[in-house]
């Protein structure tokens, strides 16, 4: 067999997982939360099951769900036909792919962001075409827009941004974007934007969608997650918003992707959504467990990066005794493990070079007494 | 935009079903059931969510789902390994997709029959592939294995085949699945196997699945359907499975096109599996719905053809006054559905070339009711 993907392995997040269940470690690893959904949420559901939604629904999903979405987008500032510019998928990870199904040609070149989310670069390469990848820096994983203009070739199609980004946690600024738009434009380059903790956002740091940029908006898709919002990673279920232009080629091929998504969470979600607190409240909510990791580990070897956004926390590990420190970082991560009881991710399967730093991601999404014994164990190593 | 599917516009099923609600007809187009789900599966959906199952799945599937269905499928004589051989999907056509993007490279031919379920040709296209068409005949849509071998070209990578067949109803016997291997085995093919009417055989009539034949199983893979099987077409869940080598290709695209499924179905589904009769208990269950609608429909003016697999059931309206026999298909289904308040599917969007016949599909996947109600409306036409 020929592969289409011959350097994928198994994704970091299944690897670290398995290793952390193993081991009976804490599992700070892929990122998920270990409490409970909002029964208020799970009954919704059942709601629906009883009430016969259990078929078909339709392909861009439910109108209910998509008007409750098009009134959350327009009160950001976002405003979106929810008719012609949004589709429900089964998760935001297949939003992306059929994006990258749908407005990537062979031979396209797509330009992403190092430390970049593991599913861009395979499924940008499924499709034919080439991931042009410009690498950011620790600690502020700042753009460089020039760098990123001197990267523009006539074959480049898109630009893919994640904002708050995983697993940088950088949160782009309004300059950002106007860069961005500057560069889209002149190149008449697509926008995918992947902005699944759109509500996860601290301290000073605000979130700017590209649906909310009128020059923007016109050229970019954006991708969204119920499940990282409402805590239901495993309900596989997300959306994508954008310009009716490109919404109507994305649907093409969701159309024969996956045809539709689940009908009873569907219901469920359009009417959750109804109470705009089910979701405003959720910065509060994560900066406080942010600040409890942040907190346990301020004394501790392992140095804190800015956290501005996302439920993910860097640490770099290089003050650590030199049999540590000298670990790369995916090394680092099996050891601790392994030995110290704590799952993370190493940062280096997010880029394309070895980039020689010493930072694991930790997530936060956990309740208080698993972030407690987790900084106890990760404070005295 | 440069459409990756310039031709494609949205599919026969949501045209219909839109069109039927519309005009309030019945609607025997798209294939899902009017009676409601067990509430013995829903109770487990809702058992699983109450348990806390809301994280994400392992990328593959629940194992415990996964060596469900292997002991199913050993049991009807398909040995397959759960840990290697199975991958759970967001529904068949999901599964369908990532078969083709795993396997197809820009420039190979997939060979489809027509009728074809209409996914299939722009999911190959999508690849930057070519789905070579050979059309079958009403009204047994035999396979004239000559004519395939004759369609093979060193571009030949797969054949695609759907057995039982929709729309055609037609079942492979275990001849044709000895000239499939025979022409596979020659010319090094795959078989991409859609089998999610694997239960819905009639009369004598028996289903031969690619995993049970020892020549095609290291060659294949599968495609099946809960949403089918257990009367939850929107729940979006169904699986793939064959091949070892050929799943971890599968699983290579899957990883990254949607990851997992969701978690609470794939719980409940593995306990409710475990009760063969739950699936057992099917064929008879559709026979009967079927002969309501054959019965029904006997003395009108619309002649049946062979049922022998699937929910549907094909009718030739070529004796109808000649206002409406000349009518194409398209257009006599649409004048059912406002005319006659009866919505159903014609055949012809699942053909390459225009074909002529006089055929439109019902799906008797309804409750006895609905049967009568409809068969009332077509007897009198
Ligand atoms: C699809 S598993 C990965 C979950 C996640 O978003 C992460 O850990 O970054
Ligand atoms: C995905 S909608 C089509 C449902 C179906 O399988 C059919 O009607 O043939």
């Amino acid at each position: 067999i020929h592969s289409k993907l011959p350097d994928v392995g198994t994704t970091i997040f299944s690897v670290m997982s398995k290793l952390a269940q193993e081991h009976g470690a804490i599992n700070l690893s892929q990122g998920f939360p270990d409490f409970p959904i909002d029964s208020e949420l799970a009954n919704q559901v059942s709601a629906a099951m009883a009430a016969g939604h259990n078929q078909y629904a339709p392909m861009p999903g439910l109108p209910a769900l998509r008007q409750a979405l098009a009134a959350k987008l327009q009160a950001s500032g976002s405003p979106v036909d929810a008719e012609t510019q949004i589709t429900i998928t089964a998760g935001a990870t297949q939003a992306l792919f059929t994006a990258f199904a749908a407005l990537l040609q062979p031979g396209d070149e797509a330009i992403v962001f190092d430390p970049s989310y593991d599913s861009y670069v395979p499924s940008i390469q499924v499709q034919g075409a080439r991931a042009i990848r410009i690498p950011l820096r620790a600690p502020e994983f700042v753009i460089d827009w020039q760098r990123v203009a001197a990267a523009v070739t006539p074959h480049t199609r898109m630009i893919v941004i994640n904002n708050p980004g995983n697993p940088s946690t950088a949160v782009l600024s309004a300059d950002d974007l106007t860069e961005l738009a500057n560069l889209a434009e002149q190149h008449n380059l697509l926008v995918l934007s992947d902005e699944v903790y759109e509500h996860l956002v601290y301290d000073e740091a605000r979130h700017h969608s590209v649906l909310a940029d009128p020059r923007l908006a016109p050229r970019s898709l954006a991708v969204f997650s119920f499940g990282k919002t409402f805590h239901a990673t495993g309900w596989k279920i997300g959306y994508c918003a954008g310009a009716a232009a490109l919404m109507s080629e994305f649907r093409k091929v969701h159309q024969y992707l996956v045809f539709s998504v689940n009908t009873p969470a569907q219901h469920a979600l359009a009417t959750y959504l109804a109470d705009a607190s089910h979701y405003t409240s959720l910065p509060a909510f994560y900066q406080a467990k942010r600040d409890i990791l942040r907190q346990g580990l301020a004394n501790g070897p392992l140095r804190l990066l800015p956290c501005r956004g996302t439920y993910f926390q860097l640490v770099d590990y290089s003050a650590l005794p030199s049999h540590l420190s000298e670990l790369d970082d995916a090394d680092f991560a099996i050891w601790l493990t392994r030995e110290a009881g704590v799952a993370a991710i190493p940062l280096s399967p997010f880029y394309a070079e070895r980039c020689g730093h010493k930072l694991i991601r930790l997530c936060f999404a956990k309740q208080t007494a698993t972030l407690q014994a987790a900084t106890a164990r990760l404070a005295s190593l």
